[in-house]
């Protein structure tokens, strides 16, 4: 007999790892949860804290510190490290390089334990470093995942439900490309119970106020920001939107969500990692929506495209 | 101090009104759940099979038999009980008589304990029975909503979810209407993971297949008789309809759902209580969502609003 | 790579079979339940009507109608079916009869799928039951789990939390034995808070009333009957108790639950189903907990065990 | 009509603020949680990230930053702010002072809004602030309670659930008296799965190895600092925690926890605040629940006591 687990690895034990394990927990979606940093002792004491919680919670999961081995029969491993961006760097390639280092050791390590998951991606830049981790993985392309537009997505859907007084999960909207500056809105078929936006837009006058279409991408944009200059990170936002990703690898759920996946003919693109609407099941990304999009969104898709493709030769080393 | 409650009194404990009662003790709505039934013996019987189930969940739960007077500080009373239909009656009103008495009777017991919350009724046919509640109860009507379309709102998604292979969640489609023959659906702007559903299925040929906007609908209307066919009632579709309005009521969720609310100026429509996309909160049916229909969908929508119409008369008495 | 699944198979779709499968669904805890009944439109129906209660819930699960192949692949495969009491029947064993022909049956075409699970017996006799799917099934005993006593505990906590206005929670308290008329509490370790039973019950004398722990034992042992006798059935309570068990095994979660199980060694008995507490784990039965029972549970025990295996003789065949 | 509401109001967005707000976010226990702090920038920083995070979670809940107004109608209000322990004081009072100042400071603040719901307090040492948070307030004293040992009891039973290699909640013990070095263990009445602590631990002498009674009670106390002293902090065991106390008032559950109450007359002690179990309901801390002690542990708890009441002089102020 061959008995079944479902194990998380999350390797990254600062605020947003270790709050992405927390809320893996607080929702109950697995057996045994791993947590792997270079700080062994940061590690050791987030998984004891962690283990006190579950006492209070409704299912018993397993946390506890591990190491790179934990990783071969892992249905899911989430990488959250990250380096800092030097300062006084001349070129990309230079302020890139840290992290590429970082990402490089982690993914050889989890490579080397004959690991066969689901790699779930959260360090950014995003879509480059998923892009970086499939290229040293070697895994199939459908294997890798990054957290992508997602937040950005749940961001727009809560500005909007702030606007109309309504709950965010009643909204559907989807923010697609790179996450970062040139990201966009697929405005034309995002609705709002069964209404276009448009339509929501104008009949609500009085509330809608100053909000364009402009000004509410760009509060989503610079939500991450507002946060971060305040508090000093962003955790709790991406940590739920990672945990989603993770429910729907791990239930098989079948779910769409814009996160950053490899595209390679769907929407006229060739080879490159960034966020459309995916289908995800427990074999990763198993299928593209490709939505037929308006000129200027398929610019806008276009334009990042190519932006993130133009970082592809520096990284290959 | 005023400690305050979260109540729910359910009236009518056959196969629905009991299953939506273990809904909501699975999900941890309340705090307390009263079952009122004709047959005293069947309601505490079902509520002492209940209270046993409550040691194994996560909440605890207070559920128990009750009466009328357990109303008086209810946030939401639900009404299943209905009659059969009359066999070889010859008129409209013949046939509905019957569960008109019930209706009247349940409805005055109800509103005698001094109740101020949400009525949620599930009782066939829905949209004429919600009408008929709130004109009995003297409730102001948004405090007067049906069950009406949401369910048949799910059953599409899930049969588009059927055919496509993913989560009903990720399908975003509107029945509305009557529920019964003449609902509808608002195919405009109908989309999964944001592609419009015509996209979807002309670029999905193979999986579509014979499958038809039409079809969908069809299988949409007929799957309650599919499954009442085969064993004698529907009750767990129902429930988990009847548990997320619930639920959007006692949480003040301000999710958008498609129930039967009462419809006064919106859609072109004057005093007519049938399905159309509306904002939950805890004071009930908060906004109608006006979209903007299709011609096809506006005719769809008047010819619903006639039909019902055509009852209003008669059930003056 | 090989994705893992969570499978559970329940056979039988009558109150409890169906009660169980929609426990599973909206607690969430497996991706995919398969309904098996000798009446295959019951199971269509029942299947279906779930399917679109997913659409309302926090976890998409694919529940369907399916056949005995589907048992190959499952974690848990849970038997609900049973056989009326035939009347006037003039020994034991013609009074089994019909149920252990439904049994061997079952439990012959799970085995020939290849089933290498965990198999959870429900149907009554529960005890006997057990014993008797277990000898069939030829799986190593520690797989083979009945619902045993787990429901009577639940009920006994439930008791005592009701006359002291407590969670049912926060009692510990045992049942143990024959599922029936032998079945005994461990009184002596039993705890309220961490406050013996004895001491709860004499501290608070106006609450504890007439109540002693004879009549809450024998309250325990007819909550099914006050049910049956009221409604025709039982479901929730057994329900859930199954569904605890579930989640303990496809969760890993070790929770300890008194079920039947093979106890050869243990209590100084050989080689009998019955219940005791168990940790439970994906394995099944990891291990029994022999607590120091008091002379009177001691010998009530043995009772059980005597009369349990009395019948083994007559179920050879 | 008067719609209820639930709304949890923390006070202090540090780690254990925060947390605990996430918690009961993912748990979805409330309608609104509003977080307070003296750097407005953090809580709004707080808030706005929790609020994306909504989006992905199965309840939709209104968070937002706020101030003491809004305590007026919250049924909770959480304070986990405190003060760092001033280095080099000479007295026990100059220790506390920097931490009487703040507490004394938030309680006048939300005593000034109008509140009348129930005060749970965090901050260290906890007893103490309890009793402080008590006398400042003027609330009736079943209104106040504490964290207490709560987390204790949940470590010892992580413990012992790791020694024997088991569900914590399968566990029964609990760790009394004051949270800190006096605090004690009711090992008298301590079971696994109906078993006495005793015989668990000698009947499985080779998984006990040399662990005593002395040191799970030792290891308990220490975790807190095993934890602080590698990651700087804790948090997650006591929003867990924390959340678990809201919960039991929020949903009228009647847990009992060993939270830190107002004892006056049970256990022979009059007027002091310290960790025994209790009923907690929405009323707060409803009713002591008596263990009858062993001397030594009757003789921990009144050391205990003897050590809270010594300060309670020095804070007259």
């Amino acid at each position: 007999m061959s008995f079944k687990n479902s194990k998380v690895v999350i390797v990254g034990t600062g605020n947003v790892g270790s709050t992405t394990a927390y809320s893996i927990l607080n929702q109950g979606l697995c057996e045994e949860i791993v947590l792997i940093d270079v700080n062994k002792d940061k590690a050791y004491a987030e998984a004891l804290d962690m283990a006190h919680s579950v006492y209070f919670m409704n299912r018993n999961i397993n946390v506890h510190a591990g190491d790179y081995n934990d990783c071969a029969d892992a249905d899911v491993v989430i990488i959250t490290a990250s380096a800092p961006m030097p300062k006084d760097s001349t070129s990309r390639l230079e302020m890139l390089a840290p992290s590429m280092r970082i990402m490089k050791s982690i993914v050889s390590s989890i490579m080397a334990s004959g690991f066969n998951g689901i790699l779930l991606v959260i360090s950014n830049p995003v879509d480059i470093m998923t892009y970086y981790a499939w290229k040293i993985s070697g895994l199939p392309a459908k294997q890798v995942i990054g957290s992508g537009t997602n937040l950005d997505s749940a961001r727009l859907c809560c500005e909007l439900a702030k606007l109309y007084d309504l709950d965010a999960k009643s909204v559907s909207a989807f923010v697609c490309g790179e996450h970062g500056d040139s990201e966009f809105v697929v405005w034309n078929s995002a609705t709002i119970g069964g209404k276009k936006i448009d339509d929501v837009m104008s009949d609500n006058a009085p509330r809608t106020g100053s909000a364009t279409k402009q000004s509410l991408l760009k509060m989503t944009a610079q939500s991450g920001w507002e946060i971060f200059s305040r508090k000093g990170n962003t955790c709790y936002g991406i940590a739920a939107s990672a945990t989603s990703i993770v429910k729907s690898i791990l239930f098989n759920e079948n779910q769409i969500y814009p996160v950053t996946v490899y595209v390679d003919g769907a929407y006229g693109l060739k080879g490159v990692f960034l966020s459309v609407p995916t289908i995800i099941d427990k074999t990763g990304a198993k299928e593209v929506v490709e939505i037929k999009l308006q000129p200027d969104e398929e610019a806008a898709l276009q334009k990042s495209a190519s932006l993130l493709k133009s970082f592809y030769k520096e990284l290959e080393m």
